[in-house]
């Protein structure tokens, strides 16, 4: 049982999934992120963690959003960064994506940070590359976003220390999300003892029971006495489909509303992975009402990314870097 | 009456247009920026005030030039930039521009440059930000572009130190022009006696007389005796639209020739803001000749933006930069 | 005979071709490459001798692929970079080359990476610019790819060192290839006793024996007994032109197999500049093969721009940077 996510002596040598990392090392994770979270609020936002190497975001697929944060987190961590929005370059002139590995392998990129479309794309790379390269999934087709699961949880920790203790609702549209399967794997990993997702049956894939979750389709049934509430994004092209009636259909089924919120508990906290359709997914007044942490998400975001990459990086933890 | 350009011990808390910002701070940009300009001369071309600090270079209307001005006046700050061309990200899926401005502010971005081609969009998103946090305007639809209006007249003081006894001509489209509009104010507001504005009726705003300025349809009249012409770019839309019988025929009536030029003082000194259009507005042998200071406009406007964002992010002055 | 590359006391000032640049130099560049092969292999992989200074990389034709390498060049000497993509900024707004270049040089830009459609590109502005600013060439047209033919000839002295003892084939389409050209002068003038070219007439110069090579049309034949295979990239759009019958008869024809590389010399090594078309040029069990070098090129073509840049940056030599 070879795990590509670990090197032998069962440290993280690339971030591809949730699924499959040890308890231990998303705790490590967490555990790391912790001390980053110091970083981001200090005069200068900048630890020497990774100076000197070169990390390579390469998006496949484009996302500003995403290649955003890894790119704060990477020059906090005092990196060298290329940016290769891949469809735009060499795919084009038939090159194949083990040859645009192996070129910035030689020219001694030390980290990638991949988007693929296709589910699977990062972990084919992972198993391609020599010991000393890491790779980070930043997402995979309608397979895995490990680091938006892992800021997830950790959001969850900050408000929520006693993860053995909660119940935590995924609303949307699980059948196409990376992220909520990212959350799941998180979710259950740590420890979580009631994880449900609500969804029509249009929106949730075939068997999901066997994830460990408990299906709601009715969404106040579903929202009852949970302590989080993480909403998905409602893509557009679902809206548009024959999947879905409409967008205001789907707000008035499947939309957080202060109304249906209230039926969670009294302090439940709401996240999204953003970015938002206010008045699809959520209302406003709840994106940015009391309950909501969906900004803290962010912010946590850039810490959970710069606790892999040093990790990665070093094998260090995030504690050394004063 | 509140300015968003000030915080409440009167110091510069955002930029967003030359129009009500004291005269003090005027100068205080202008004196800072001198001590700015020094440091390109250097080896190291290099200041660490705002080592470990994120710029947002945040740009919903393309300009490179402008967007490049930024960056490297930032990164000479020894900043972390992050340049978002924002048609190409998220906006297109359906998140708001105040979604987008407070997921970097999550991320812990500490200032933002904004192009917009609505006016008003950068006081839109400064009114939002907290403290804080900085915004520059860098060109609002037809509204403002400060910085380009603080390096005229930085340029021009270099050369014309008694802005008291100036006689200035801004010549062409006044109509769509922020830069026109910073210009004028921005003389205005410094003490220039007299401003004249010389255009074809059709590009002339409604009452611009109210903003303190001579009008001139005739060029000739316009430039006699003047001490600094300022040249306006004429927008490749205008000429093809029905508001101009042709780019010739506007050279001949209002394009800069060494021979309307001698109608201004000897020594008048010849601005324009780039990109230029040769043979359009301006002539080449103009634009090459001994009277033009447009190269050094384009060097000063580095050291002006870095006085801009030293300030905003420090207070210092940049004499303390050593 | 004042030859635009070199400075009054004869040291490199701008990288524009091979062509004309004495053996001297030519051995100064690959001798200072070698001393920075290192520092790619240090824990941190950067050395100071850019800080503060600004390079732009100025390319009017896409290539993500060289920018890279640039870019991750100018990064390990701790220079700013600056990348402008020039088709999307202001020469659509009707700017002239040279305005462009004057700006940035206004801006203090201390080096120009510059890539051309059209040969002669970078000499142009190389002519035009002051003492004190360099320009390297990054490709022009048909014309030039100097950084490319040097690190072709640094990947072949580290695998046979005696030059004066090599013979050397160069398969491809010749015609359109600046790398070809390049590739032709740096080993004419660094010694190499016989270059072959292998190419069908309709891919061929006319009188390429004047650049002092032997011509071969058949494969086979040109490829017997050589020391150093060079493959050149078929461009696609050759490949669906009249000019060629189809990539599967190319391939046929002057595709590099295991079969035909057995007619050089046991020991003879495969270069390639990529991207690679497997299967039209080179077979893919030549390129992943154990004479294949084409990796070490791309790791090399680091080290070389990283020599080059430090050379035009101090005149210094690669070996004080530690």
């Amino acid at each position: 049982m070879n795990n590509p996510q670990l090197d032998q002596d069962g440290r993280l040598r690339h971030l591809l999934s949730i699924e499959g990392l040890p308890k231990k090392i998303l705790n490590q994770i967490l555990d790391t992120a912790e001390s980053f979270v110091g970083v981001a609020e200090r005069e200068v936002k900048k630890v020497p963690l990774l100076r000197g190497k070169t990390v390579c975001n390469l998006f496949f697929e484009n996302s500003t959003r995403t290649r955003t944060t890894f790119e704060i987190a990477a020059k906090r961590l005092s990196a060298d960064v290329i940016s290769l929005n891949v469809n735009s370059s060499s795919q084009s002139k038939g090159e194949t994506i083990l040859d645009t590995v192996d070129n910035l392998i030689a020219m001694h990129a030390d980290m990638f940070v991949v988007r693929h479309s296709q589910s699977g794309a990062a972990h084919f790379i992972a198993k391609h590359v020599p010991p000393h390269i890491h790779v980070i999934n930043a997402g995979d087709g309608r397979h895995s976003h490990p680091t938006q699961g892992l800021l997830d949880v950790f959001t969850i920790r900050k408000y929520k220390p006693d993860l053995h203790n909660l119940r935590v609702a995924i609303v949307g549209d699980i059948l196409h999300s990376r992220v909520a399967r990212s959350e799941i794997h998180a979710l259950t990993s740590l420890g979580v003892p009631e994880v449900r997702v609500i969804a029509p049956k249009t929106l949730l894939p075939a068997q999901v029971e066997k994830l460990g979750v408990h299906v709601y389709h009715d969404m106040k049934a579903g929202l009852k006495d949970v302590d989080v509430v993480m909403m998905l994004r409602l893509q557009n092209e679902r809206m548009s489909g024959a999947m879905l009636p409409s967008a205001q259909e789907y707000f008035k089924t499947y939309g957080l509303t202060q109304e249906k919120l209230r039926l969670a508990k009294p302090d439940a906290i709401v996240l999204h992975p953003g970015p938002m359709n206010r008045g699809v997914e959520i209302d406003s007044s709840v994106a940015d009402g009391a309950q909501s942490v969906i900004l803290p998400q962010v912010t946590y975001g850039i810490a959970v990314r710069m606790a892999v990459m040093a990790m990665l990086a070093g094998g260090q933890s995030g504690g050394t870097q004063s």
